[in-house]
């Protein structure tokens, strides 16, 4: 292998994203020095957060710069190192980007034992997605046994974690999904009590249905009209985990109507970026990885074939064409 | 006095409230009973709360009841009594309602000291107002010194008491109201650091300019577009005490279109109801009731004379007509 392939931002998005926004490259594998390890990467990761970052905006982290590797998490192994903490043949988890090769100076990637736990499981269920689902329901909603606790994008990556943590936890679920394939699988695969699909019939009066003593706790991935047919059930003192809002990441966000529920039922919503609270992860994956090993946490993956699929995949995940974690093979 | 008057909800708004919701009673002087008293209203309070009781829906509290007297607090003098714990020319405050004379068993009447507080005060800056503003600054947004704390309605009977209170704590303090004379005010009179005119110019680039470091705190009492402006410039762990949406009471819901920014931030939201924190009250009013009778709280009243001058000064209220406190003399 002399020569790899990686993909950069060629161009920030005018509204939609399109794939003409990506260039891939082919470039020659770099020597390494001390310190450094070389990864050949088996999985990209491909998440909501990507789209924010293609803007030139205020936010939490700094755009992706242009003509540079986009950021992503990835799964893979070690081929070459001289760095004393790795071995070939190691599998690592990283951020090392859109890129079928990488060099790190091993600082930010961590070893994985696949024994029990799937390599690509560490970017979903035991990775990112499942600690940001664990983080909101554990720090922000606290449910209680008996609560009633309604996830949108149920079928995702966080979304079905979030529903089968609370089930675990005695609450009753209702999860919201695009599509009655997703919705089924909610319900007769993860266990939720409810799933209701957005696209069909009456929203507010299926939320309505669904939740017939009103919603305790949201974990809101979608935003728009997903958000406030949710907002219009919440009870007194409910709490919101306010995770993603993918409705409005692609093009124009979506408006919030009823704003006036977080007053009159006292609510309390809050945004949060798991990768702030590391201090966290050790219980959460150590939660998280006895699940998936033990079989009792489920989850779905979409894998696309090759780097070069990447971009099409990423626009498929803004629009819910995925069903269960994206992923890209690498390898 | 055989006779007194007495304004009760005639019918509930469709749409925007008018002065044919009301209806204007003239009934006789009931006699009280063992353990009554009957109290003689000086002031009536106006407050934006009673549009959402003039709705028959979900809300913290039970609507309005039609053909009854409109709910609201009233400070007061006792002018008969059957109960042992209130003489006649006691100063008392309660929620007697849109009404001349009322008679009381007493529970919820307080008697107030009028020697160095003026009797209106306890329906503004030493009552439930400034407790809203008390709880709102001390509770949720808990600002240090050296925060930017936003208050919307600035010049009103709330947002007057949060800024001096975050002026008092070494905040900034950038106060947004509507009009010239009301911003003049906000910023030479309470002392405010700087004032934004929402009808005037360009809102959005005001408010950047006001809070060059940006926004770590923010009292909302409007919501829309006011709301939109400054969640624009919050700061990261931002917090919001959600206290009003007034811009949407009468009529069409206001929505929200920067949500976004609470979860880009990691902004907390919390809605409250500052008569379901009771056990804070004494705190409160012991830290208002000093300033306001050392002259260091300094509030404003827009006073409309008559019971029958309610309606049309309610009215305004909602419209941003008052200045200050909006009270209605009813002796």
């Amino acid at each position: 292998m002399n020569n790899f392939q990686r993909i950069v931002l060629a161009s920030r998005p005018q509204g939609v994203v399109s794939t003409d926004n990506f260039r891939l490259e082919t470039v020659p594998v770099p020597d390494i020095s001390d310190g450094q390890v070389l990864v050949r990467n088996h999985y990209l990761s491909l998440d909501p957060y990507m789209r924010m970052r293609m803007e030139d905006v205020k936010s939490y982290a700094a755009p992706q710069a242009l003509d540079e590797v986009m950021i992503g998490g990835t799964a893979g192994e070690v081929i070459a190192t001289k760095n004393p903490k790795f071995s070939v043949g190691d599998k690592v988890v990283g951020m090392l980007g859109w890129s079928e090769v990488a060099v790190s100076d091993g600082s930010l990637l961590k070893t994985v034992d696949t024994t029990h736990i799937p390599l690509s499981a560490y970017l979903g269920a035991v990775g990112m997605p499942g600690m940001t689902a664990w983080y909101g329901l554990t720090q922000i909603m606290a449910p209680k046994a008996g609560d009633t606790v309604a996830v949108s994008a149920a079928s995702g990556a966080v979304g079905s974690v979030v529903g089968q943590l609370a089930r675990m936890r005695g609450c009753r679920v209702v999860g919201i999904a695009g599509g009655k394939e997703k919705c089924d699988y909610v319900v007769n695969t993860l266990g939720f009590d409810a799933c209701i699909d957005y696209k069909g019939g009456n929203l507010f009066k299926e939320v309505k249905a669904a939740a017939p003593n009103g919603v305790d706790c949201l974990f809101e991935n979608v935003g728009g009209v997903v958000m406030d047919s949710v907002l219009a059930r919440m009870n007194p003192y409910g709490r919101i985990a306010l995770c993603g809002l993918i409705s409005g990441y692609d093009g124009v966000p979506m408006p919030i109507h009823n704003i006036h529920a977080v007053l009159s039922m006292r609510l309390t919503m809050r945004g949060f970026i798991v990768s702030e609270h590391m201090e966290l992860w050790p219980e959460g994956l150590g939660e998280l990885g006895q699940l998936v090993a033990s079989g009792k946490l489920i989850f779905r993956e979409t894998i696309a074939d090759g780097l070069s699929a990447a971009p099409e995949a990423f626009l498929g995940l803004l629009r819910g064409k995925n069903f269960g974690k994206q992923l890209v093979k690498l390898i």
